[in-house]
């Protein structure tokens, strides 16, 4: 493309579609975009290609150049438009361009692309039946994912209006939590007899267009239990009368329905595989999950994690425009910080006879407050990142723990020391110092050991560790930090006059 | 499985593997793992599979049992072995347990599972044929990942030792820097001419015994451009004499060799490929980064960003099991937090009068340190992290600017408005109440301003947005927070006392 043309043109060139965009299991999905750029563009600096698109569909937007839109959505990948849409902040502007994507087909995709928030801008005013009509070329998984965001009653009314077949396999993944394997799953897989033999496996595939994702054949049994599993090229190095009994491989990895994502996510990582099937408790397949739908989970557990330890919790407020409903989601951690800390502030008001007697002890109250928190926010994130990762086992919990604690030592002594000095330097007598010292070494033992028992402990019983990072252990950790330094500081008062 | 057996008996039945356990692309790669384990032991609660067997491989090593070992061993599927190793303290069971491994394609790819730490520790005697030896039937990435981690001169003498090809693909991998499409690809891909027939083109693809997931076929002209691509169910599809250039897909997504790894990630993550060809500036195909690679990629950007925001910085600080080494690792940040919190002792300090003539004052010090940075923090995670998915674009820069903004408006009155109540109520005069909530909501501007710019500037100047979140903001809120706090406590004194 010649560098005289403006970026936005050549951005928008460089997403070409072809007609077989839309299906997943054909690399013409992988339809010129960005991908192919210049790797300064891929890199961090500079504005990238998507900023370039972004601004000119802004441009076109305010322009209200319709055709020219309609143009350059044409050319647009559906992850692509999905995502400008996602950046825009009016309702209308959503729908506008959402409006403006041609063919059912497309829409529907840039649909399942889009966050909650999003999809219910841009169905707003559709009814049930363009809904429904909108689905209808969706793979089970997707329309799953729409209909679960919508108002309980709308995705009734539409999932009412589908084909008998389509609706009763997305009533079955609706039926199933949204964060389990059955909640991820499609029901669209690629599943043979174990009786028949590699040519008909072969006529099956070049019929099947629909089948997400087909680079492994699942055999079943005649009750449609799992028995086996065969890889494509398998199949075409065998010859053709081969029944498929006697080329699959008969010990498949599947995870249970009801098993949890981050677990299948860990799993599907661990052991490299594209897809995993989907069991029920009598070992029928009922689905398969694939590993793109996997990456969005890893994601997805990756960003909650780090939220709920910014005491952030939701994920909505990444993507909630409305800032009233973000300070809500955001309130209640603030709340409960406030407390914990208006209960510090009360422990400096009992002991404010010795901050009066001894006002250099002031100025030591932030470090010791400080420090103790953030040696503890250090061991929890190194825990709660190990576990979501499997780097640390329940199994590890002992072994991890003296070691937090052999470096808190560490980190203790030499904070530690280095105060002593600091206390001694700077108010000309050592013995404060020396309380201060003493002090943080103690609240950086606490802090460790609460930061790493917390993690483990919650996810023994059952909930996300990350929610141990937040709120209450910082907390804590100022409180017992100060109460530590202060009441030595009491204690050793005639020494500090 | 009888339920009277013991559990690790199960747990290792349950890990029985096939010979094809390592070739990639088939699906006996799935070898029974604890993938088939009941969804139960799949969910959060009680002692996972891998608890078990990790704690009867200890067992084992504890009483010499070998044989056994070996036997369990042989049962196991290479990652599953490698997390062991990973979690055996001393570098002598690791050795133990590696050489237990039976197979130097086994071994090679237990290897090329470990850690940086594991590896050297099993390999730390080994001489170098013995190494080349080990590595020769590994994928290229896979070799060039195990030589990154050892020292130069013993990677150089095992490459020395290895067949030319192989070597000189090992060593082009070896040129790029670890974390861009060239430092994380494989050699091994499928391509063929484009005026190659569809038959020739199966024929091909039945010999290939060792190119790593073929799924879709890479289509080149004479010079080894990247013209086209097509997926082998495409082939299937049409008369065996069509030639490739007749059915490819022209318009390939393709990476520039020197793309940075997490925008590869995001790449194949949005669009959802399984693999994504990497060429360089000819447009030559040098390579493909595949679905599994892109899968590590994003859980390590995840790992690394945590441990950046908690200071922790290197990621290897969750393998080290050295507590010295890891207390080095995270000492910078947290002498940087120290001398920030002895910038705010000081600030008390220069305050001291006021401290000492409404001591009443200091009883919400703690309160208007911690909440800033609380309120900082959140911002700056959900912009960090909202940039690491593409949630957010430097675009919007301003929009997310604005809305963090008035959302720190929001937060800051409610908690104003409260902590003024609590201060009339607590030391039973309004005005301190009123300077404590005021200084709150000013805290709150400054914080939020800080937390949702430094991370844009870093990013558009090349800096990974995610050590913003670090020492210096947080320490930063906490002082001027304090220093608006006790400036106002000062002028309005004569109201206080």
């Amino acid at each position: 493309m010649s560098a005289c043309w403006p970026n936005w043109v050549i951005s928008i060139m460089s997403t070409l579609p072809t007609e077989k965009d839309t299906v997943r299991d054909t690399p013409a999905q992988s339809g010129q975009g960005p991908g192919s750029s210049p790797a300064r563009e891929g890199g961090e600096r500079g504005p990238s290609k998507f900023d370039l698109l972004l601004a000119s569909v802004q441009k076109l937007l305010r322009r209200g150049a319709i055709t020219n839109l309609t143009r350059m959505l044409g050319r647009m990948h559906s992850a692509d438009i999905a995502r400008v849409i996602g950046h825009l902040s009016s309702p209308k502007d959503k729908r506008t361009i959402f409006e403006l994507v041609r063919g059912e087909k497309q829409r529907g995709l840039v649909l399942s692309e889009l966050d909650a928030d999003s999809i219910n801008a841009v169905v707003a005013d559709l009814q049930a039946p363009d809904l429904a009509w909108l689905l209808k070329d969706q793979e089970s998984d997707d329309v799953a994912y729409i209909l679960g965001v919508l108002p309980p009653e709308r995705a009734q009314d539409a999932l009412a209006l589908m084909k008998a077949d389509v609706s009763t396999e997305v009533a079955g993944i609706l039926q199933y939590p949204k964060d389990t394997a059955g909640g991820i799953m499609t029901t669209e897989f690629f599943s043979l007899p174990e009786d028949a033999t590699a040519q008909e496996a072969i006529r099956r595939l070049q019929q099947a267009s629909d089948a997400e994702n087909v680079f492994y054949i699942y055999v079943t049994d005649k009750d449609d239990h799992l028995v086996g599993v065969l890889s494509l090229r398998q199949l075409l190095t065998v010859p053709p009368g081969t029944p498929l009994k006697n080329i699959m491989t008969r010990d498949v990895m599947s995870v249970m329905v009801d098993m949890d994502q981050e677990e299948v996510a860990r799993q599907v990582a661990s052991y490299n595989l594209l897809a995993i099937p989907v069991v029920d408790r009598e070992h029928v397949l009922v689905g398969i999950i694939t590993v793109d739908d996997v990456v969005d989970v890893i994601r997805e557990e990756a960003t909650e994690d780090m939220l709920k330890m910014a005491g952030a919790l939701e994920e909505d407020v990444l993507s909630k425009s409305s800032s009233l409903a973000a300070a809500k989601l955001r309130f209640p951690w603030l709340f409960t910080n406030l407390f914990g800390s208006l209960l510090s502030g009360a422990i400096l008001w009992y002991f404010r006879y010795t901050i009066q007697e001894v006002v250099a002890v002031v100025s030591f109250i932030p470090v010791i407050a400080a420090m103790g928190g953030n040696v503890g926010l250090q061991s929890s994130t190194l825990i709660i990142r190990g576990l979501a990762t499997g780097l640390i086992e329940q199994a590890d919990a002992w072994k991890v723990f003296f070691r937090e604690i052999r470096v808190a030592i560490l980190l203790g002594l030499a904070c530690g020391l280095l105060l002593t000095f600091v206390g001694w330097a700077w108010h000309g007598q050592g013995y404060l110092g020396m309380v201060v010292g003493m002090s943080l070494i103690v609240a950086f033992l606490v802090s460790t050991s609460m930061a790493t028992f917390m993690p483990i402990l919650l996810k023994r019983s059952g909930v996300d560790p990350a929610v141990a990072a937040g709120p209450f252990v910082t907390t804590a950790n100022d409180i017992t930090g100060i109460t530590i330094y202060l009441t030595l500081a009491t204690l050793l008062i005639d020494y500090l006059r």
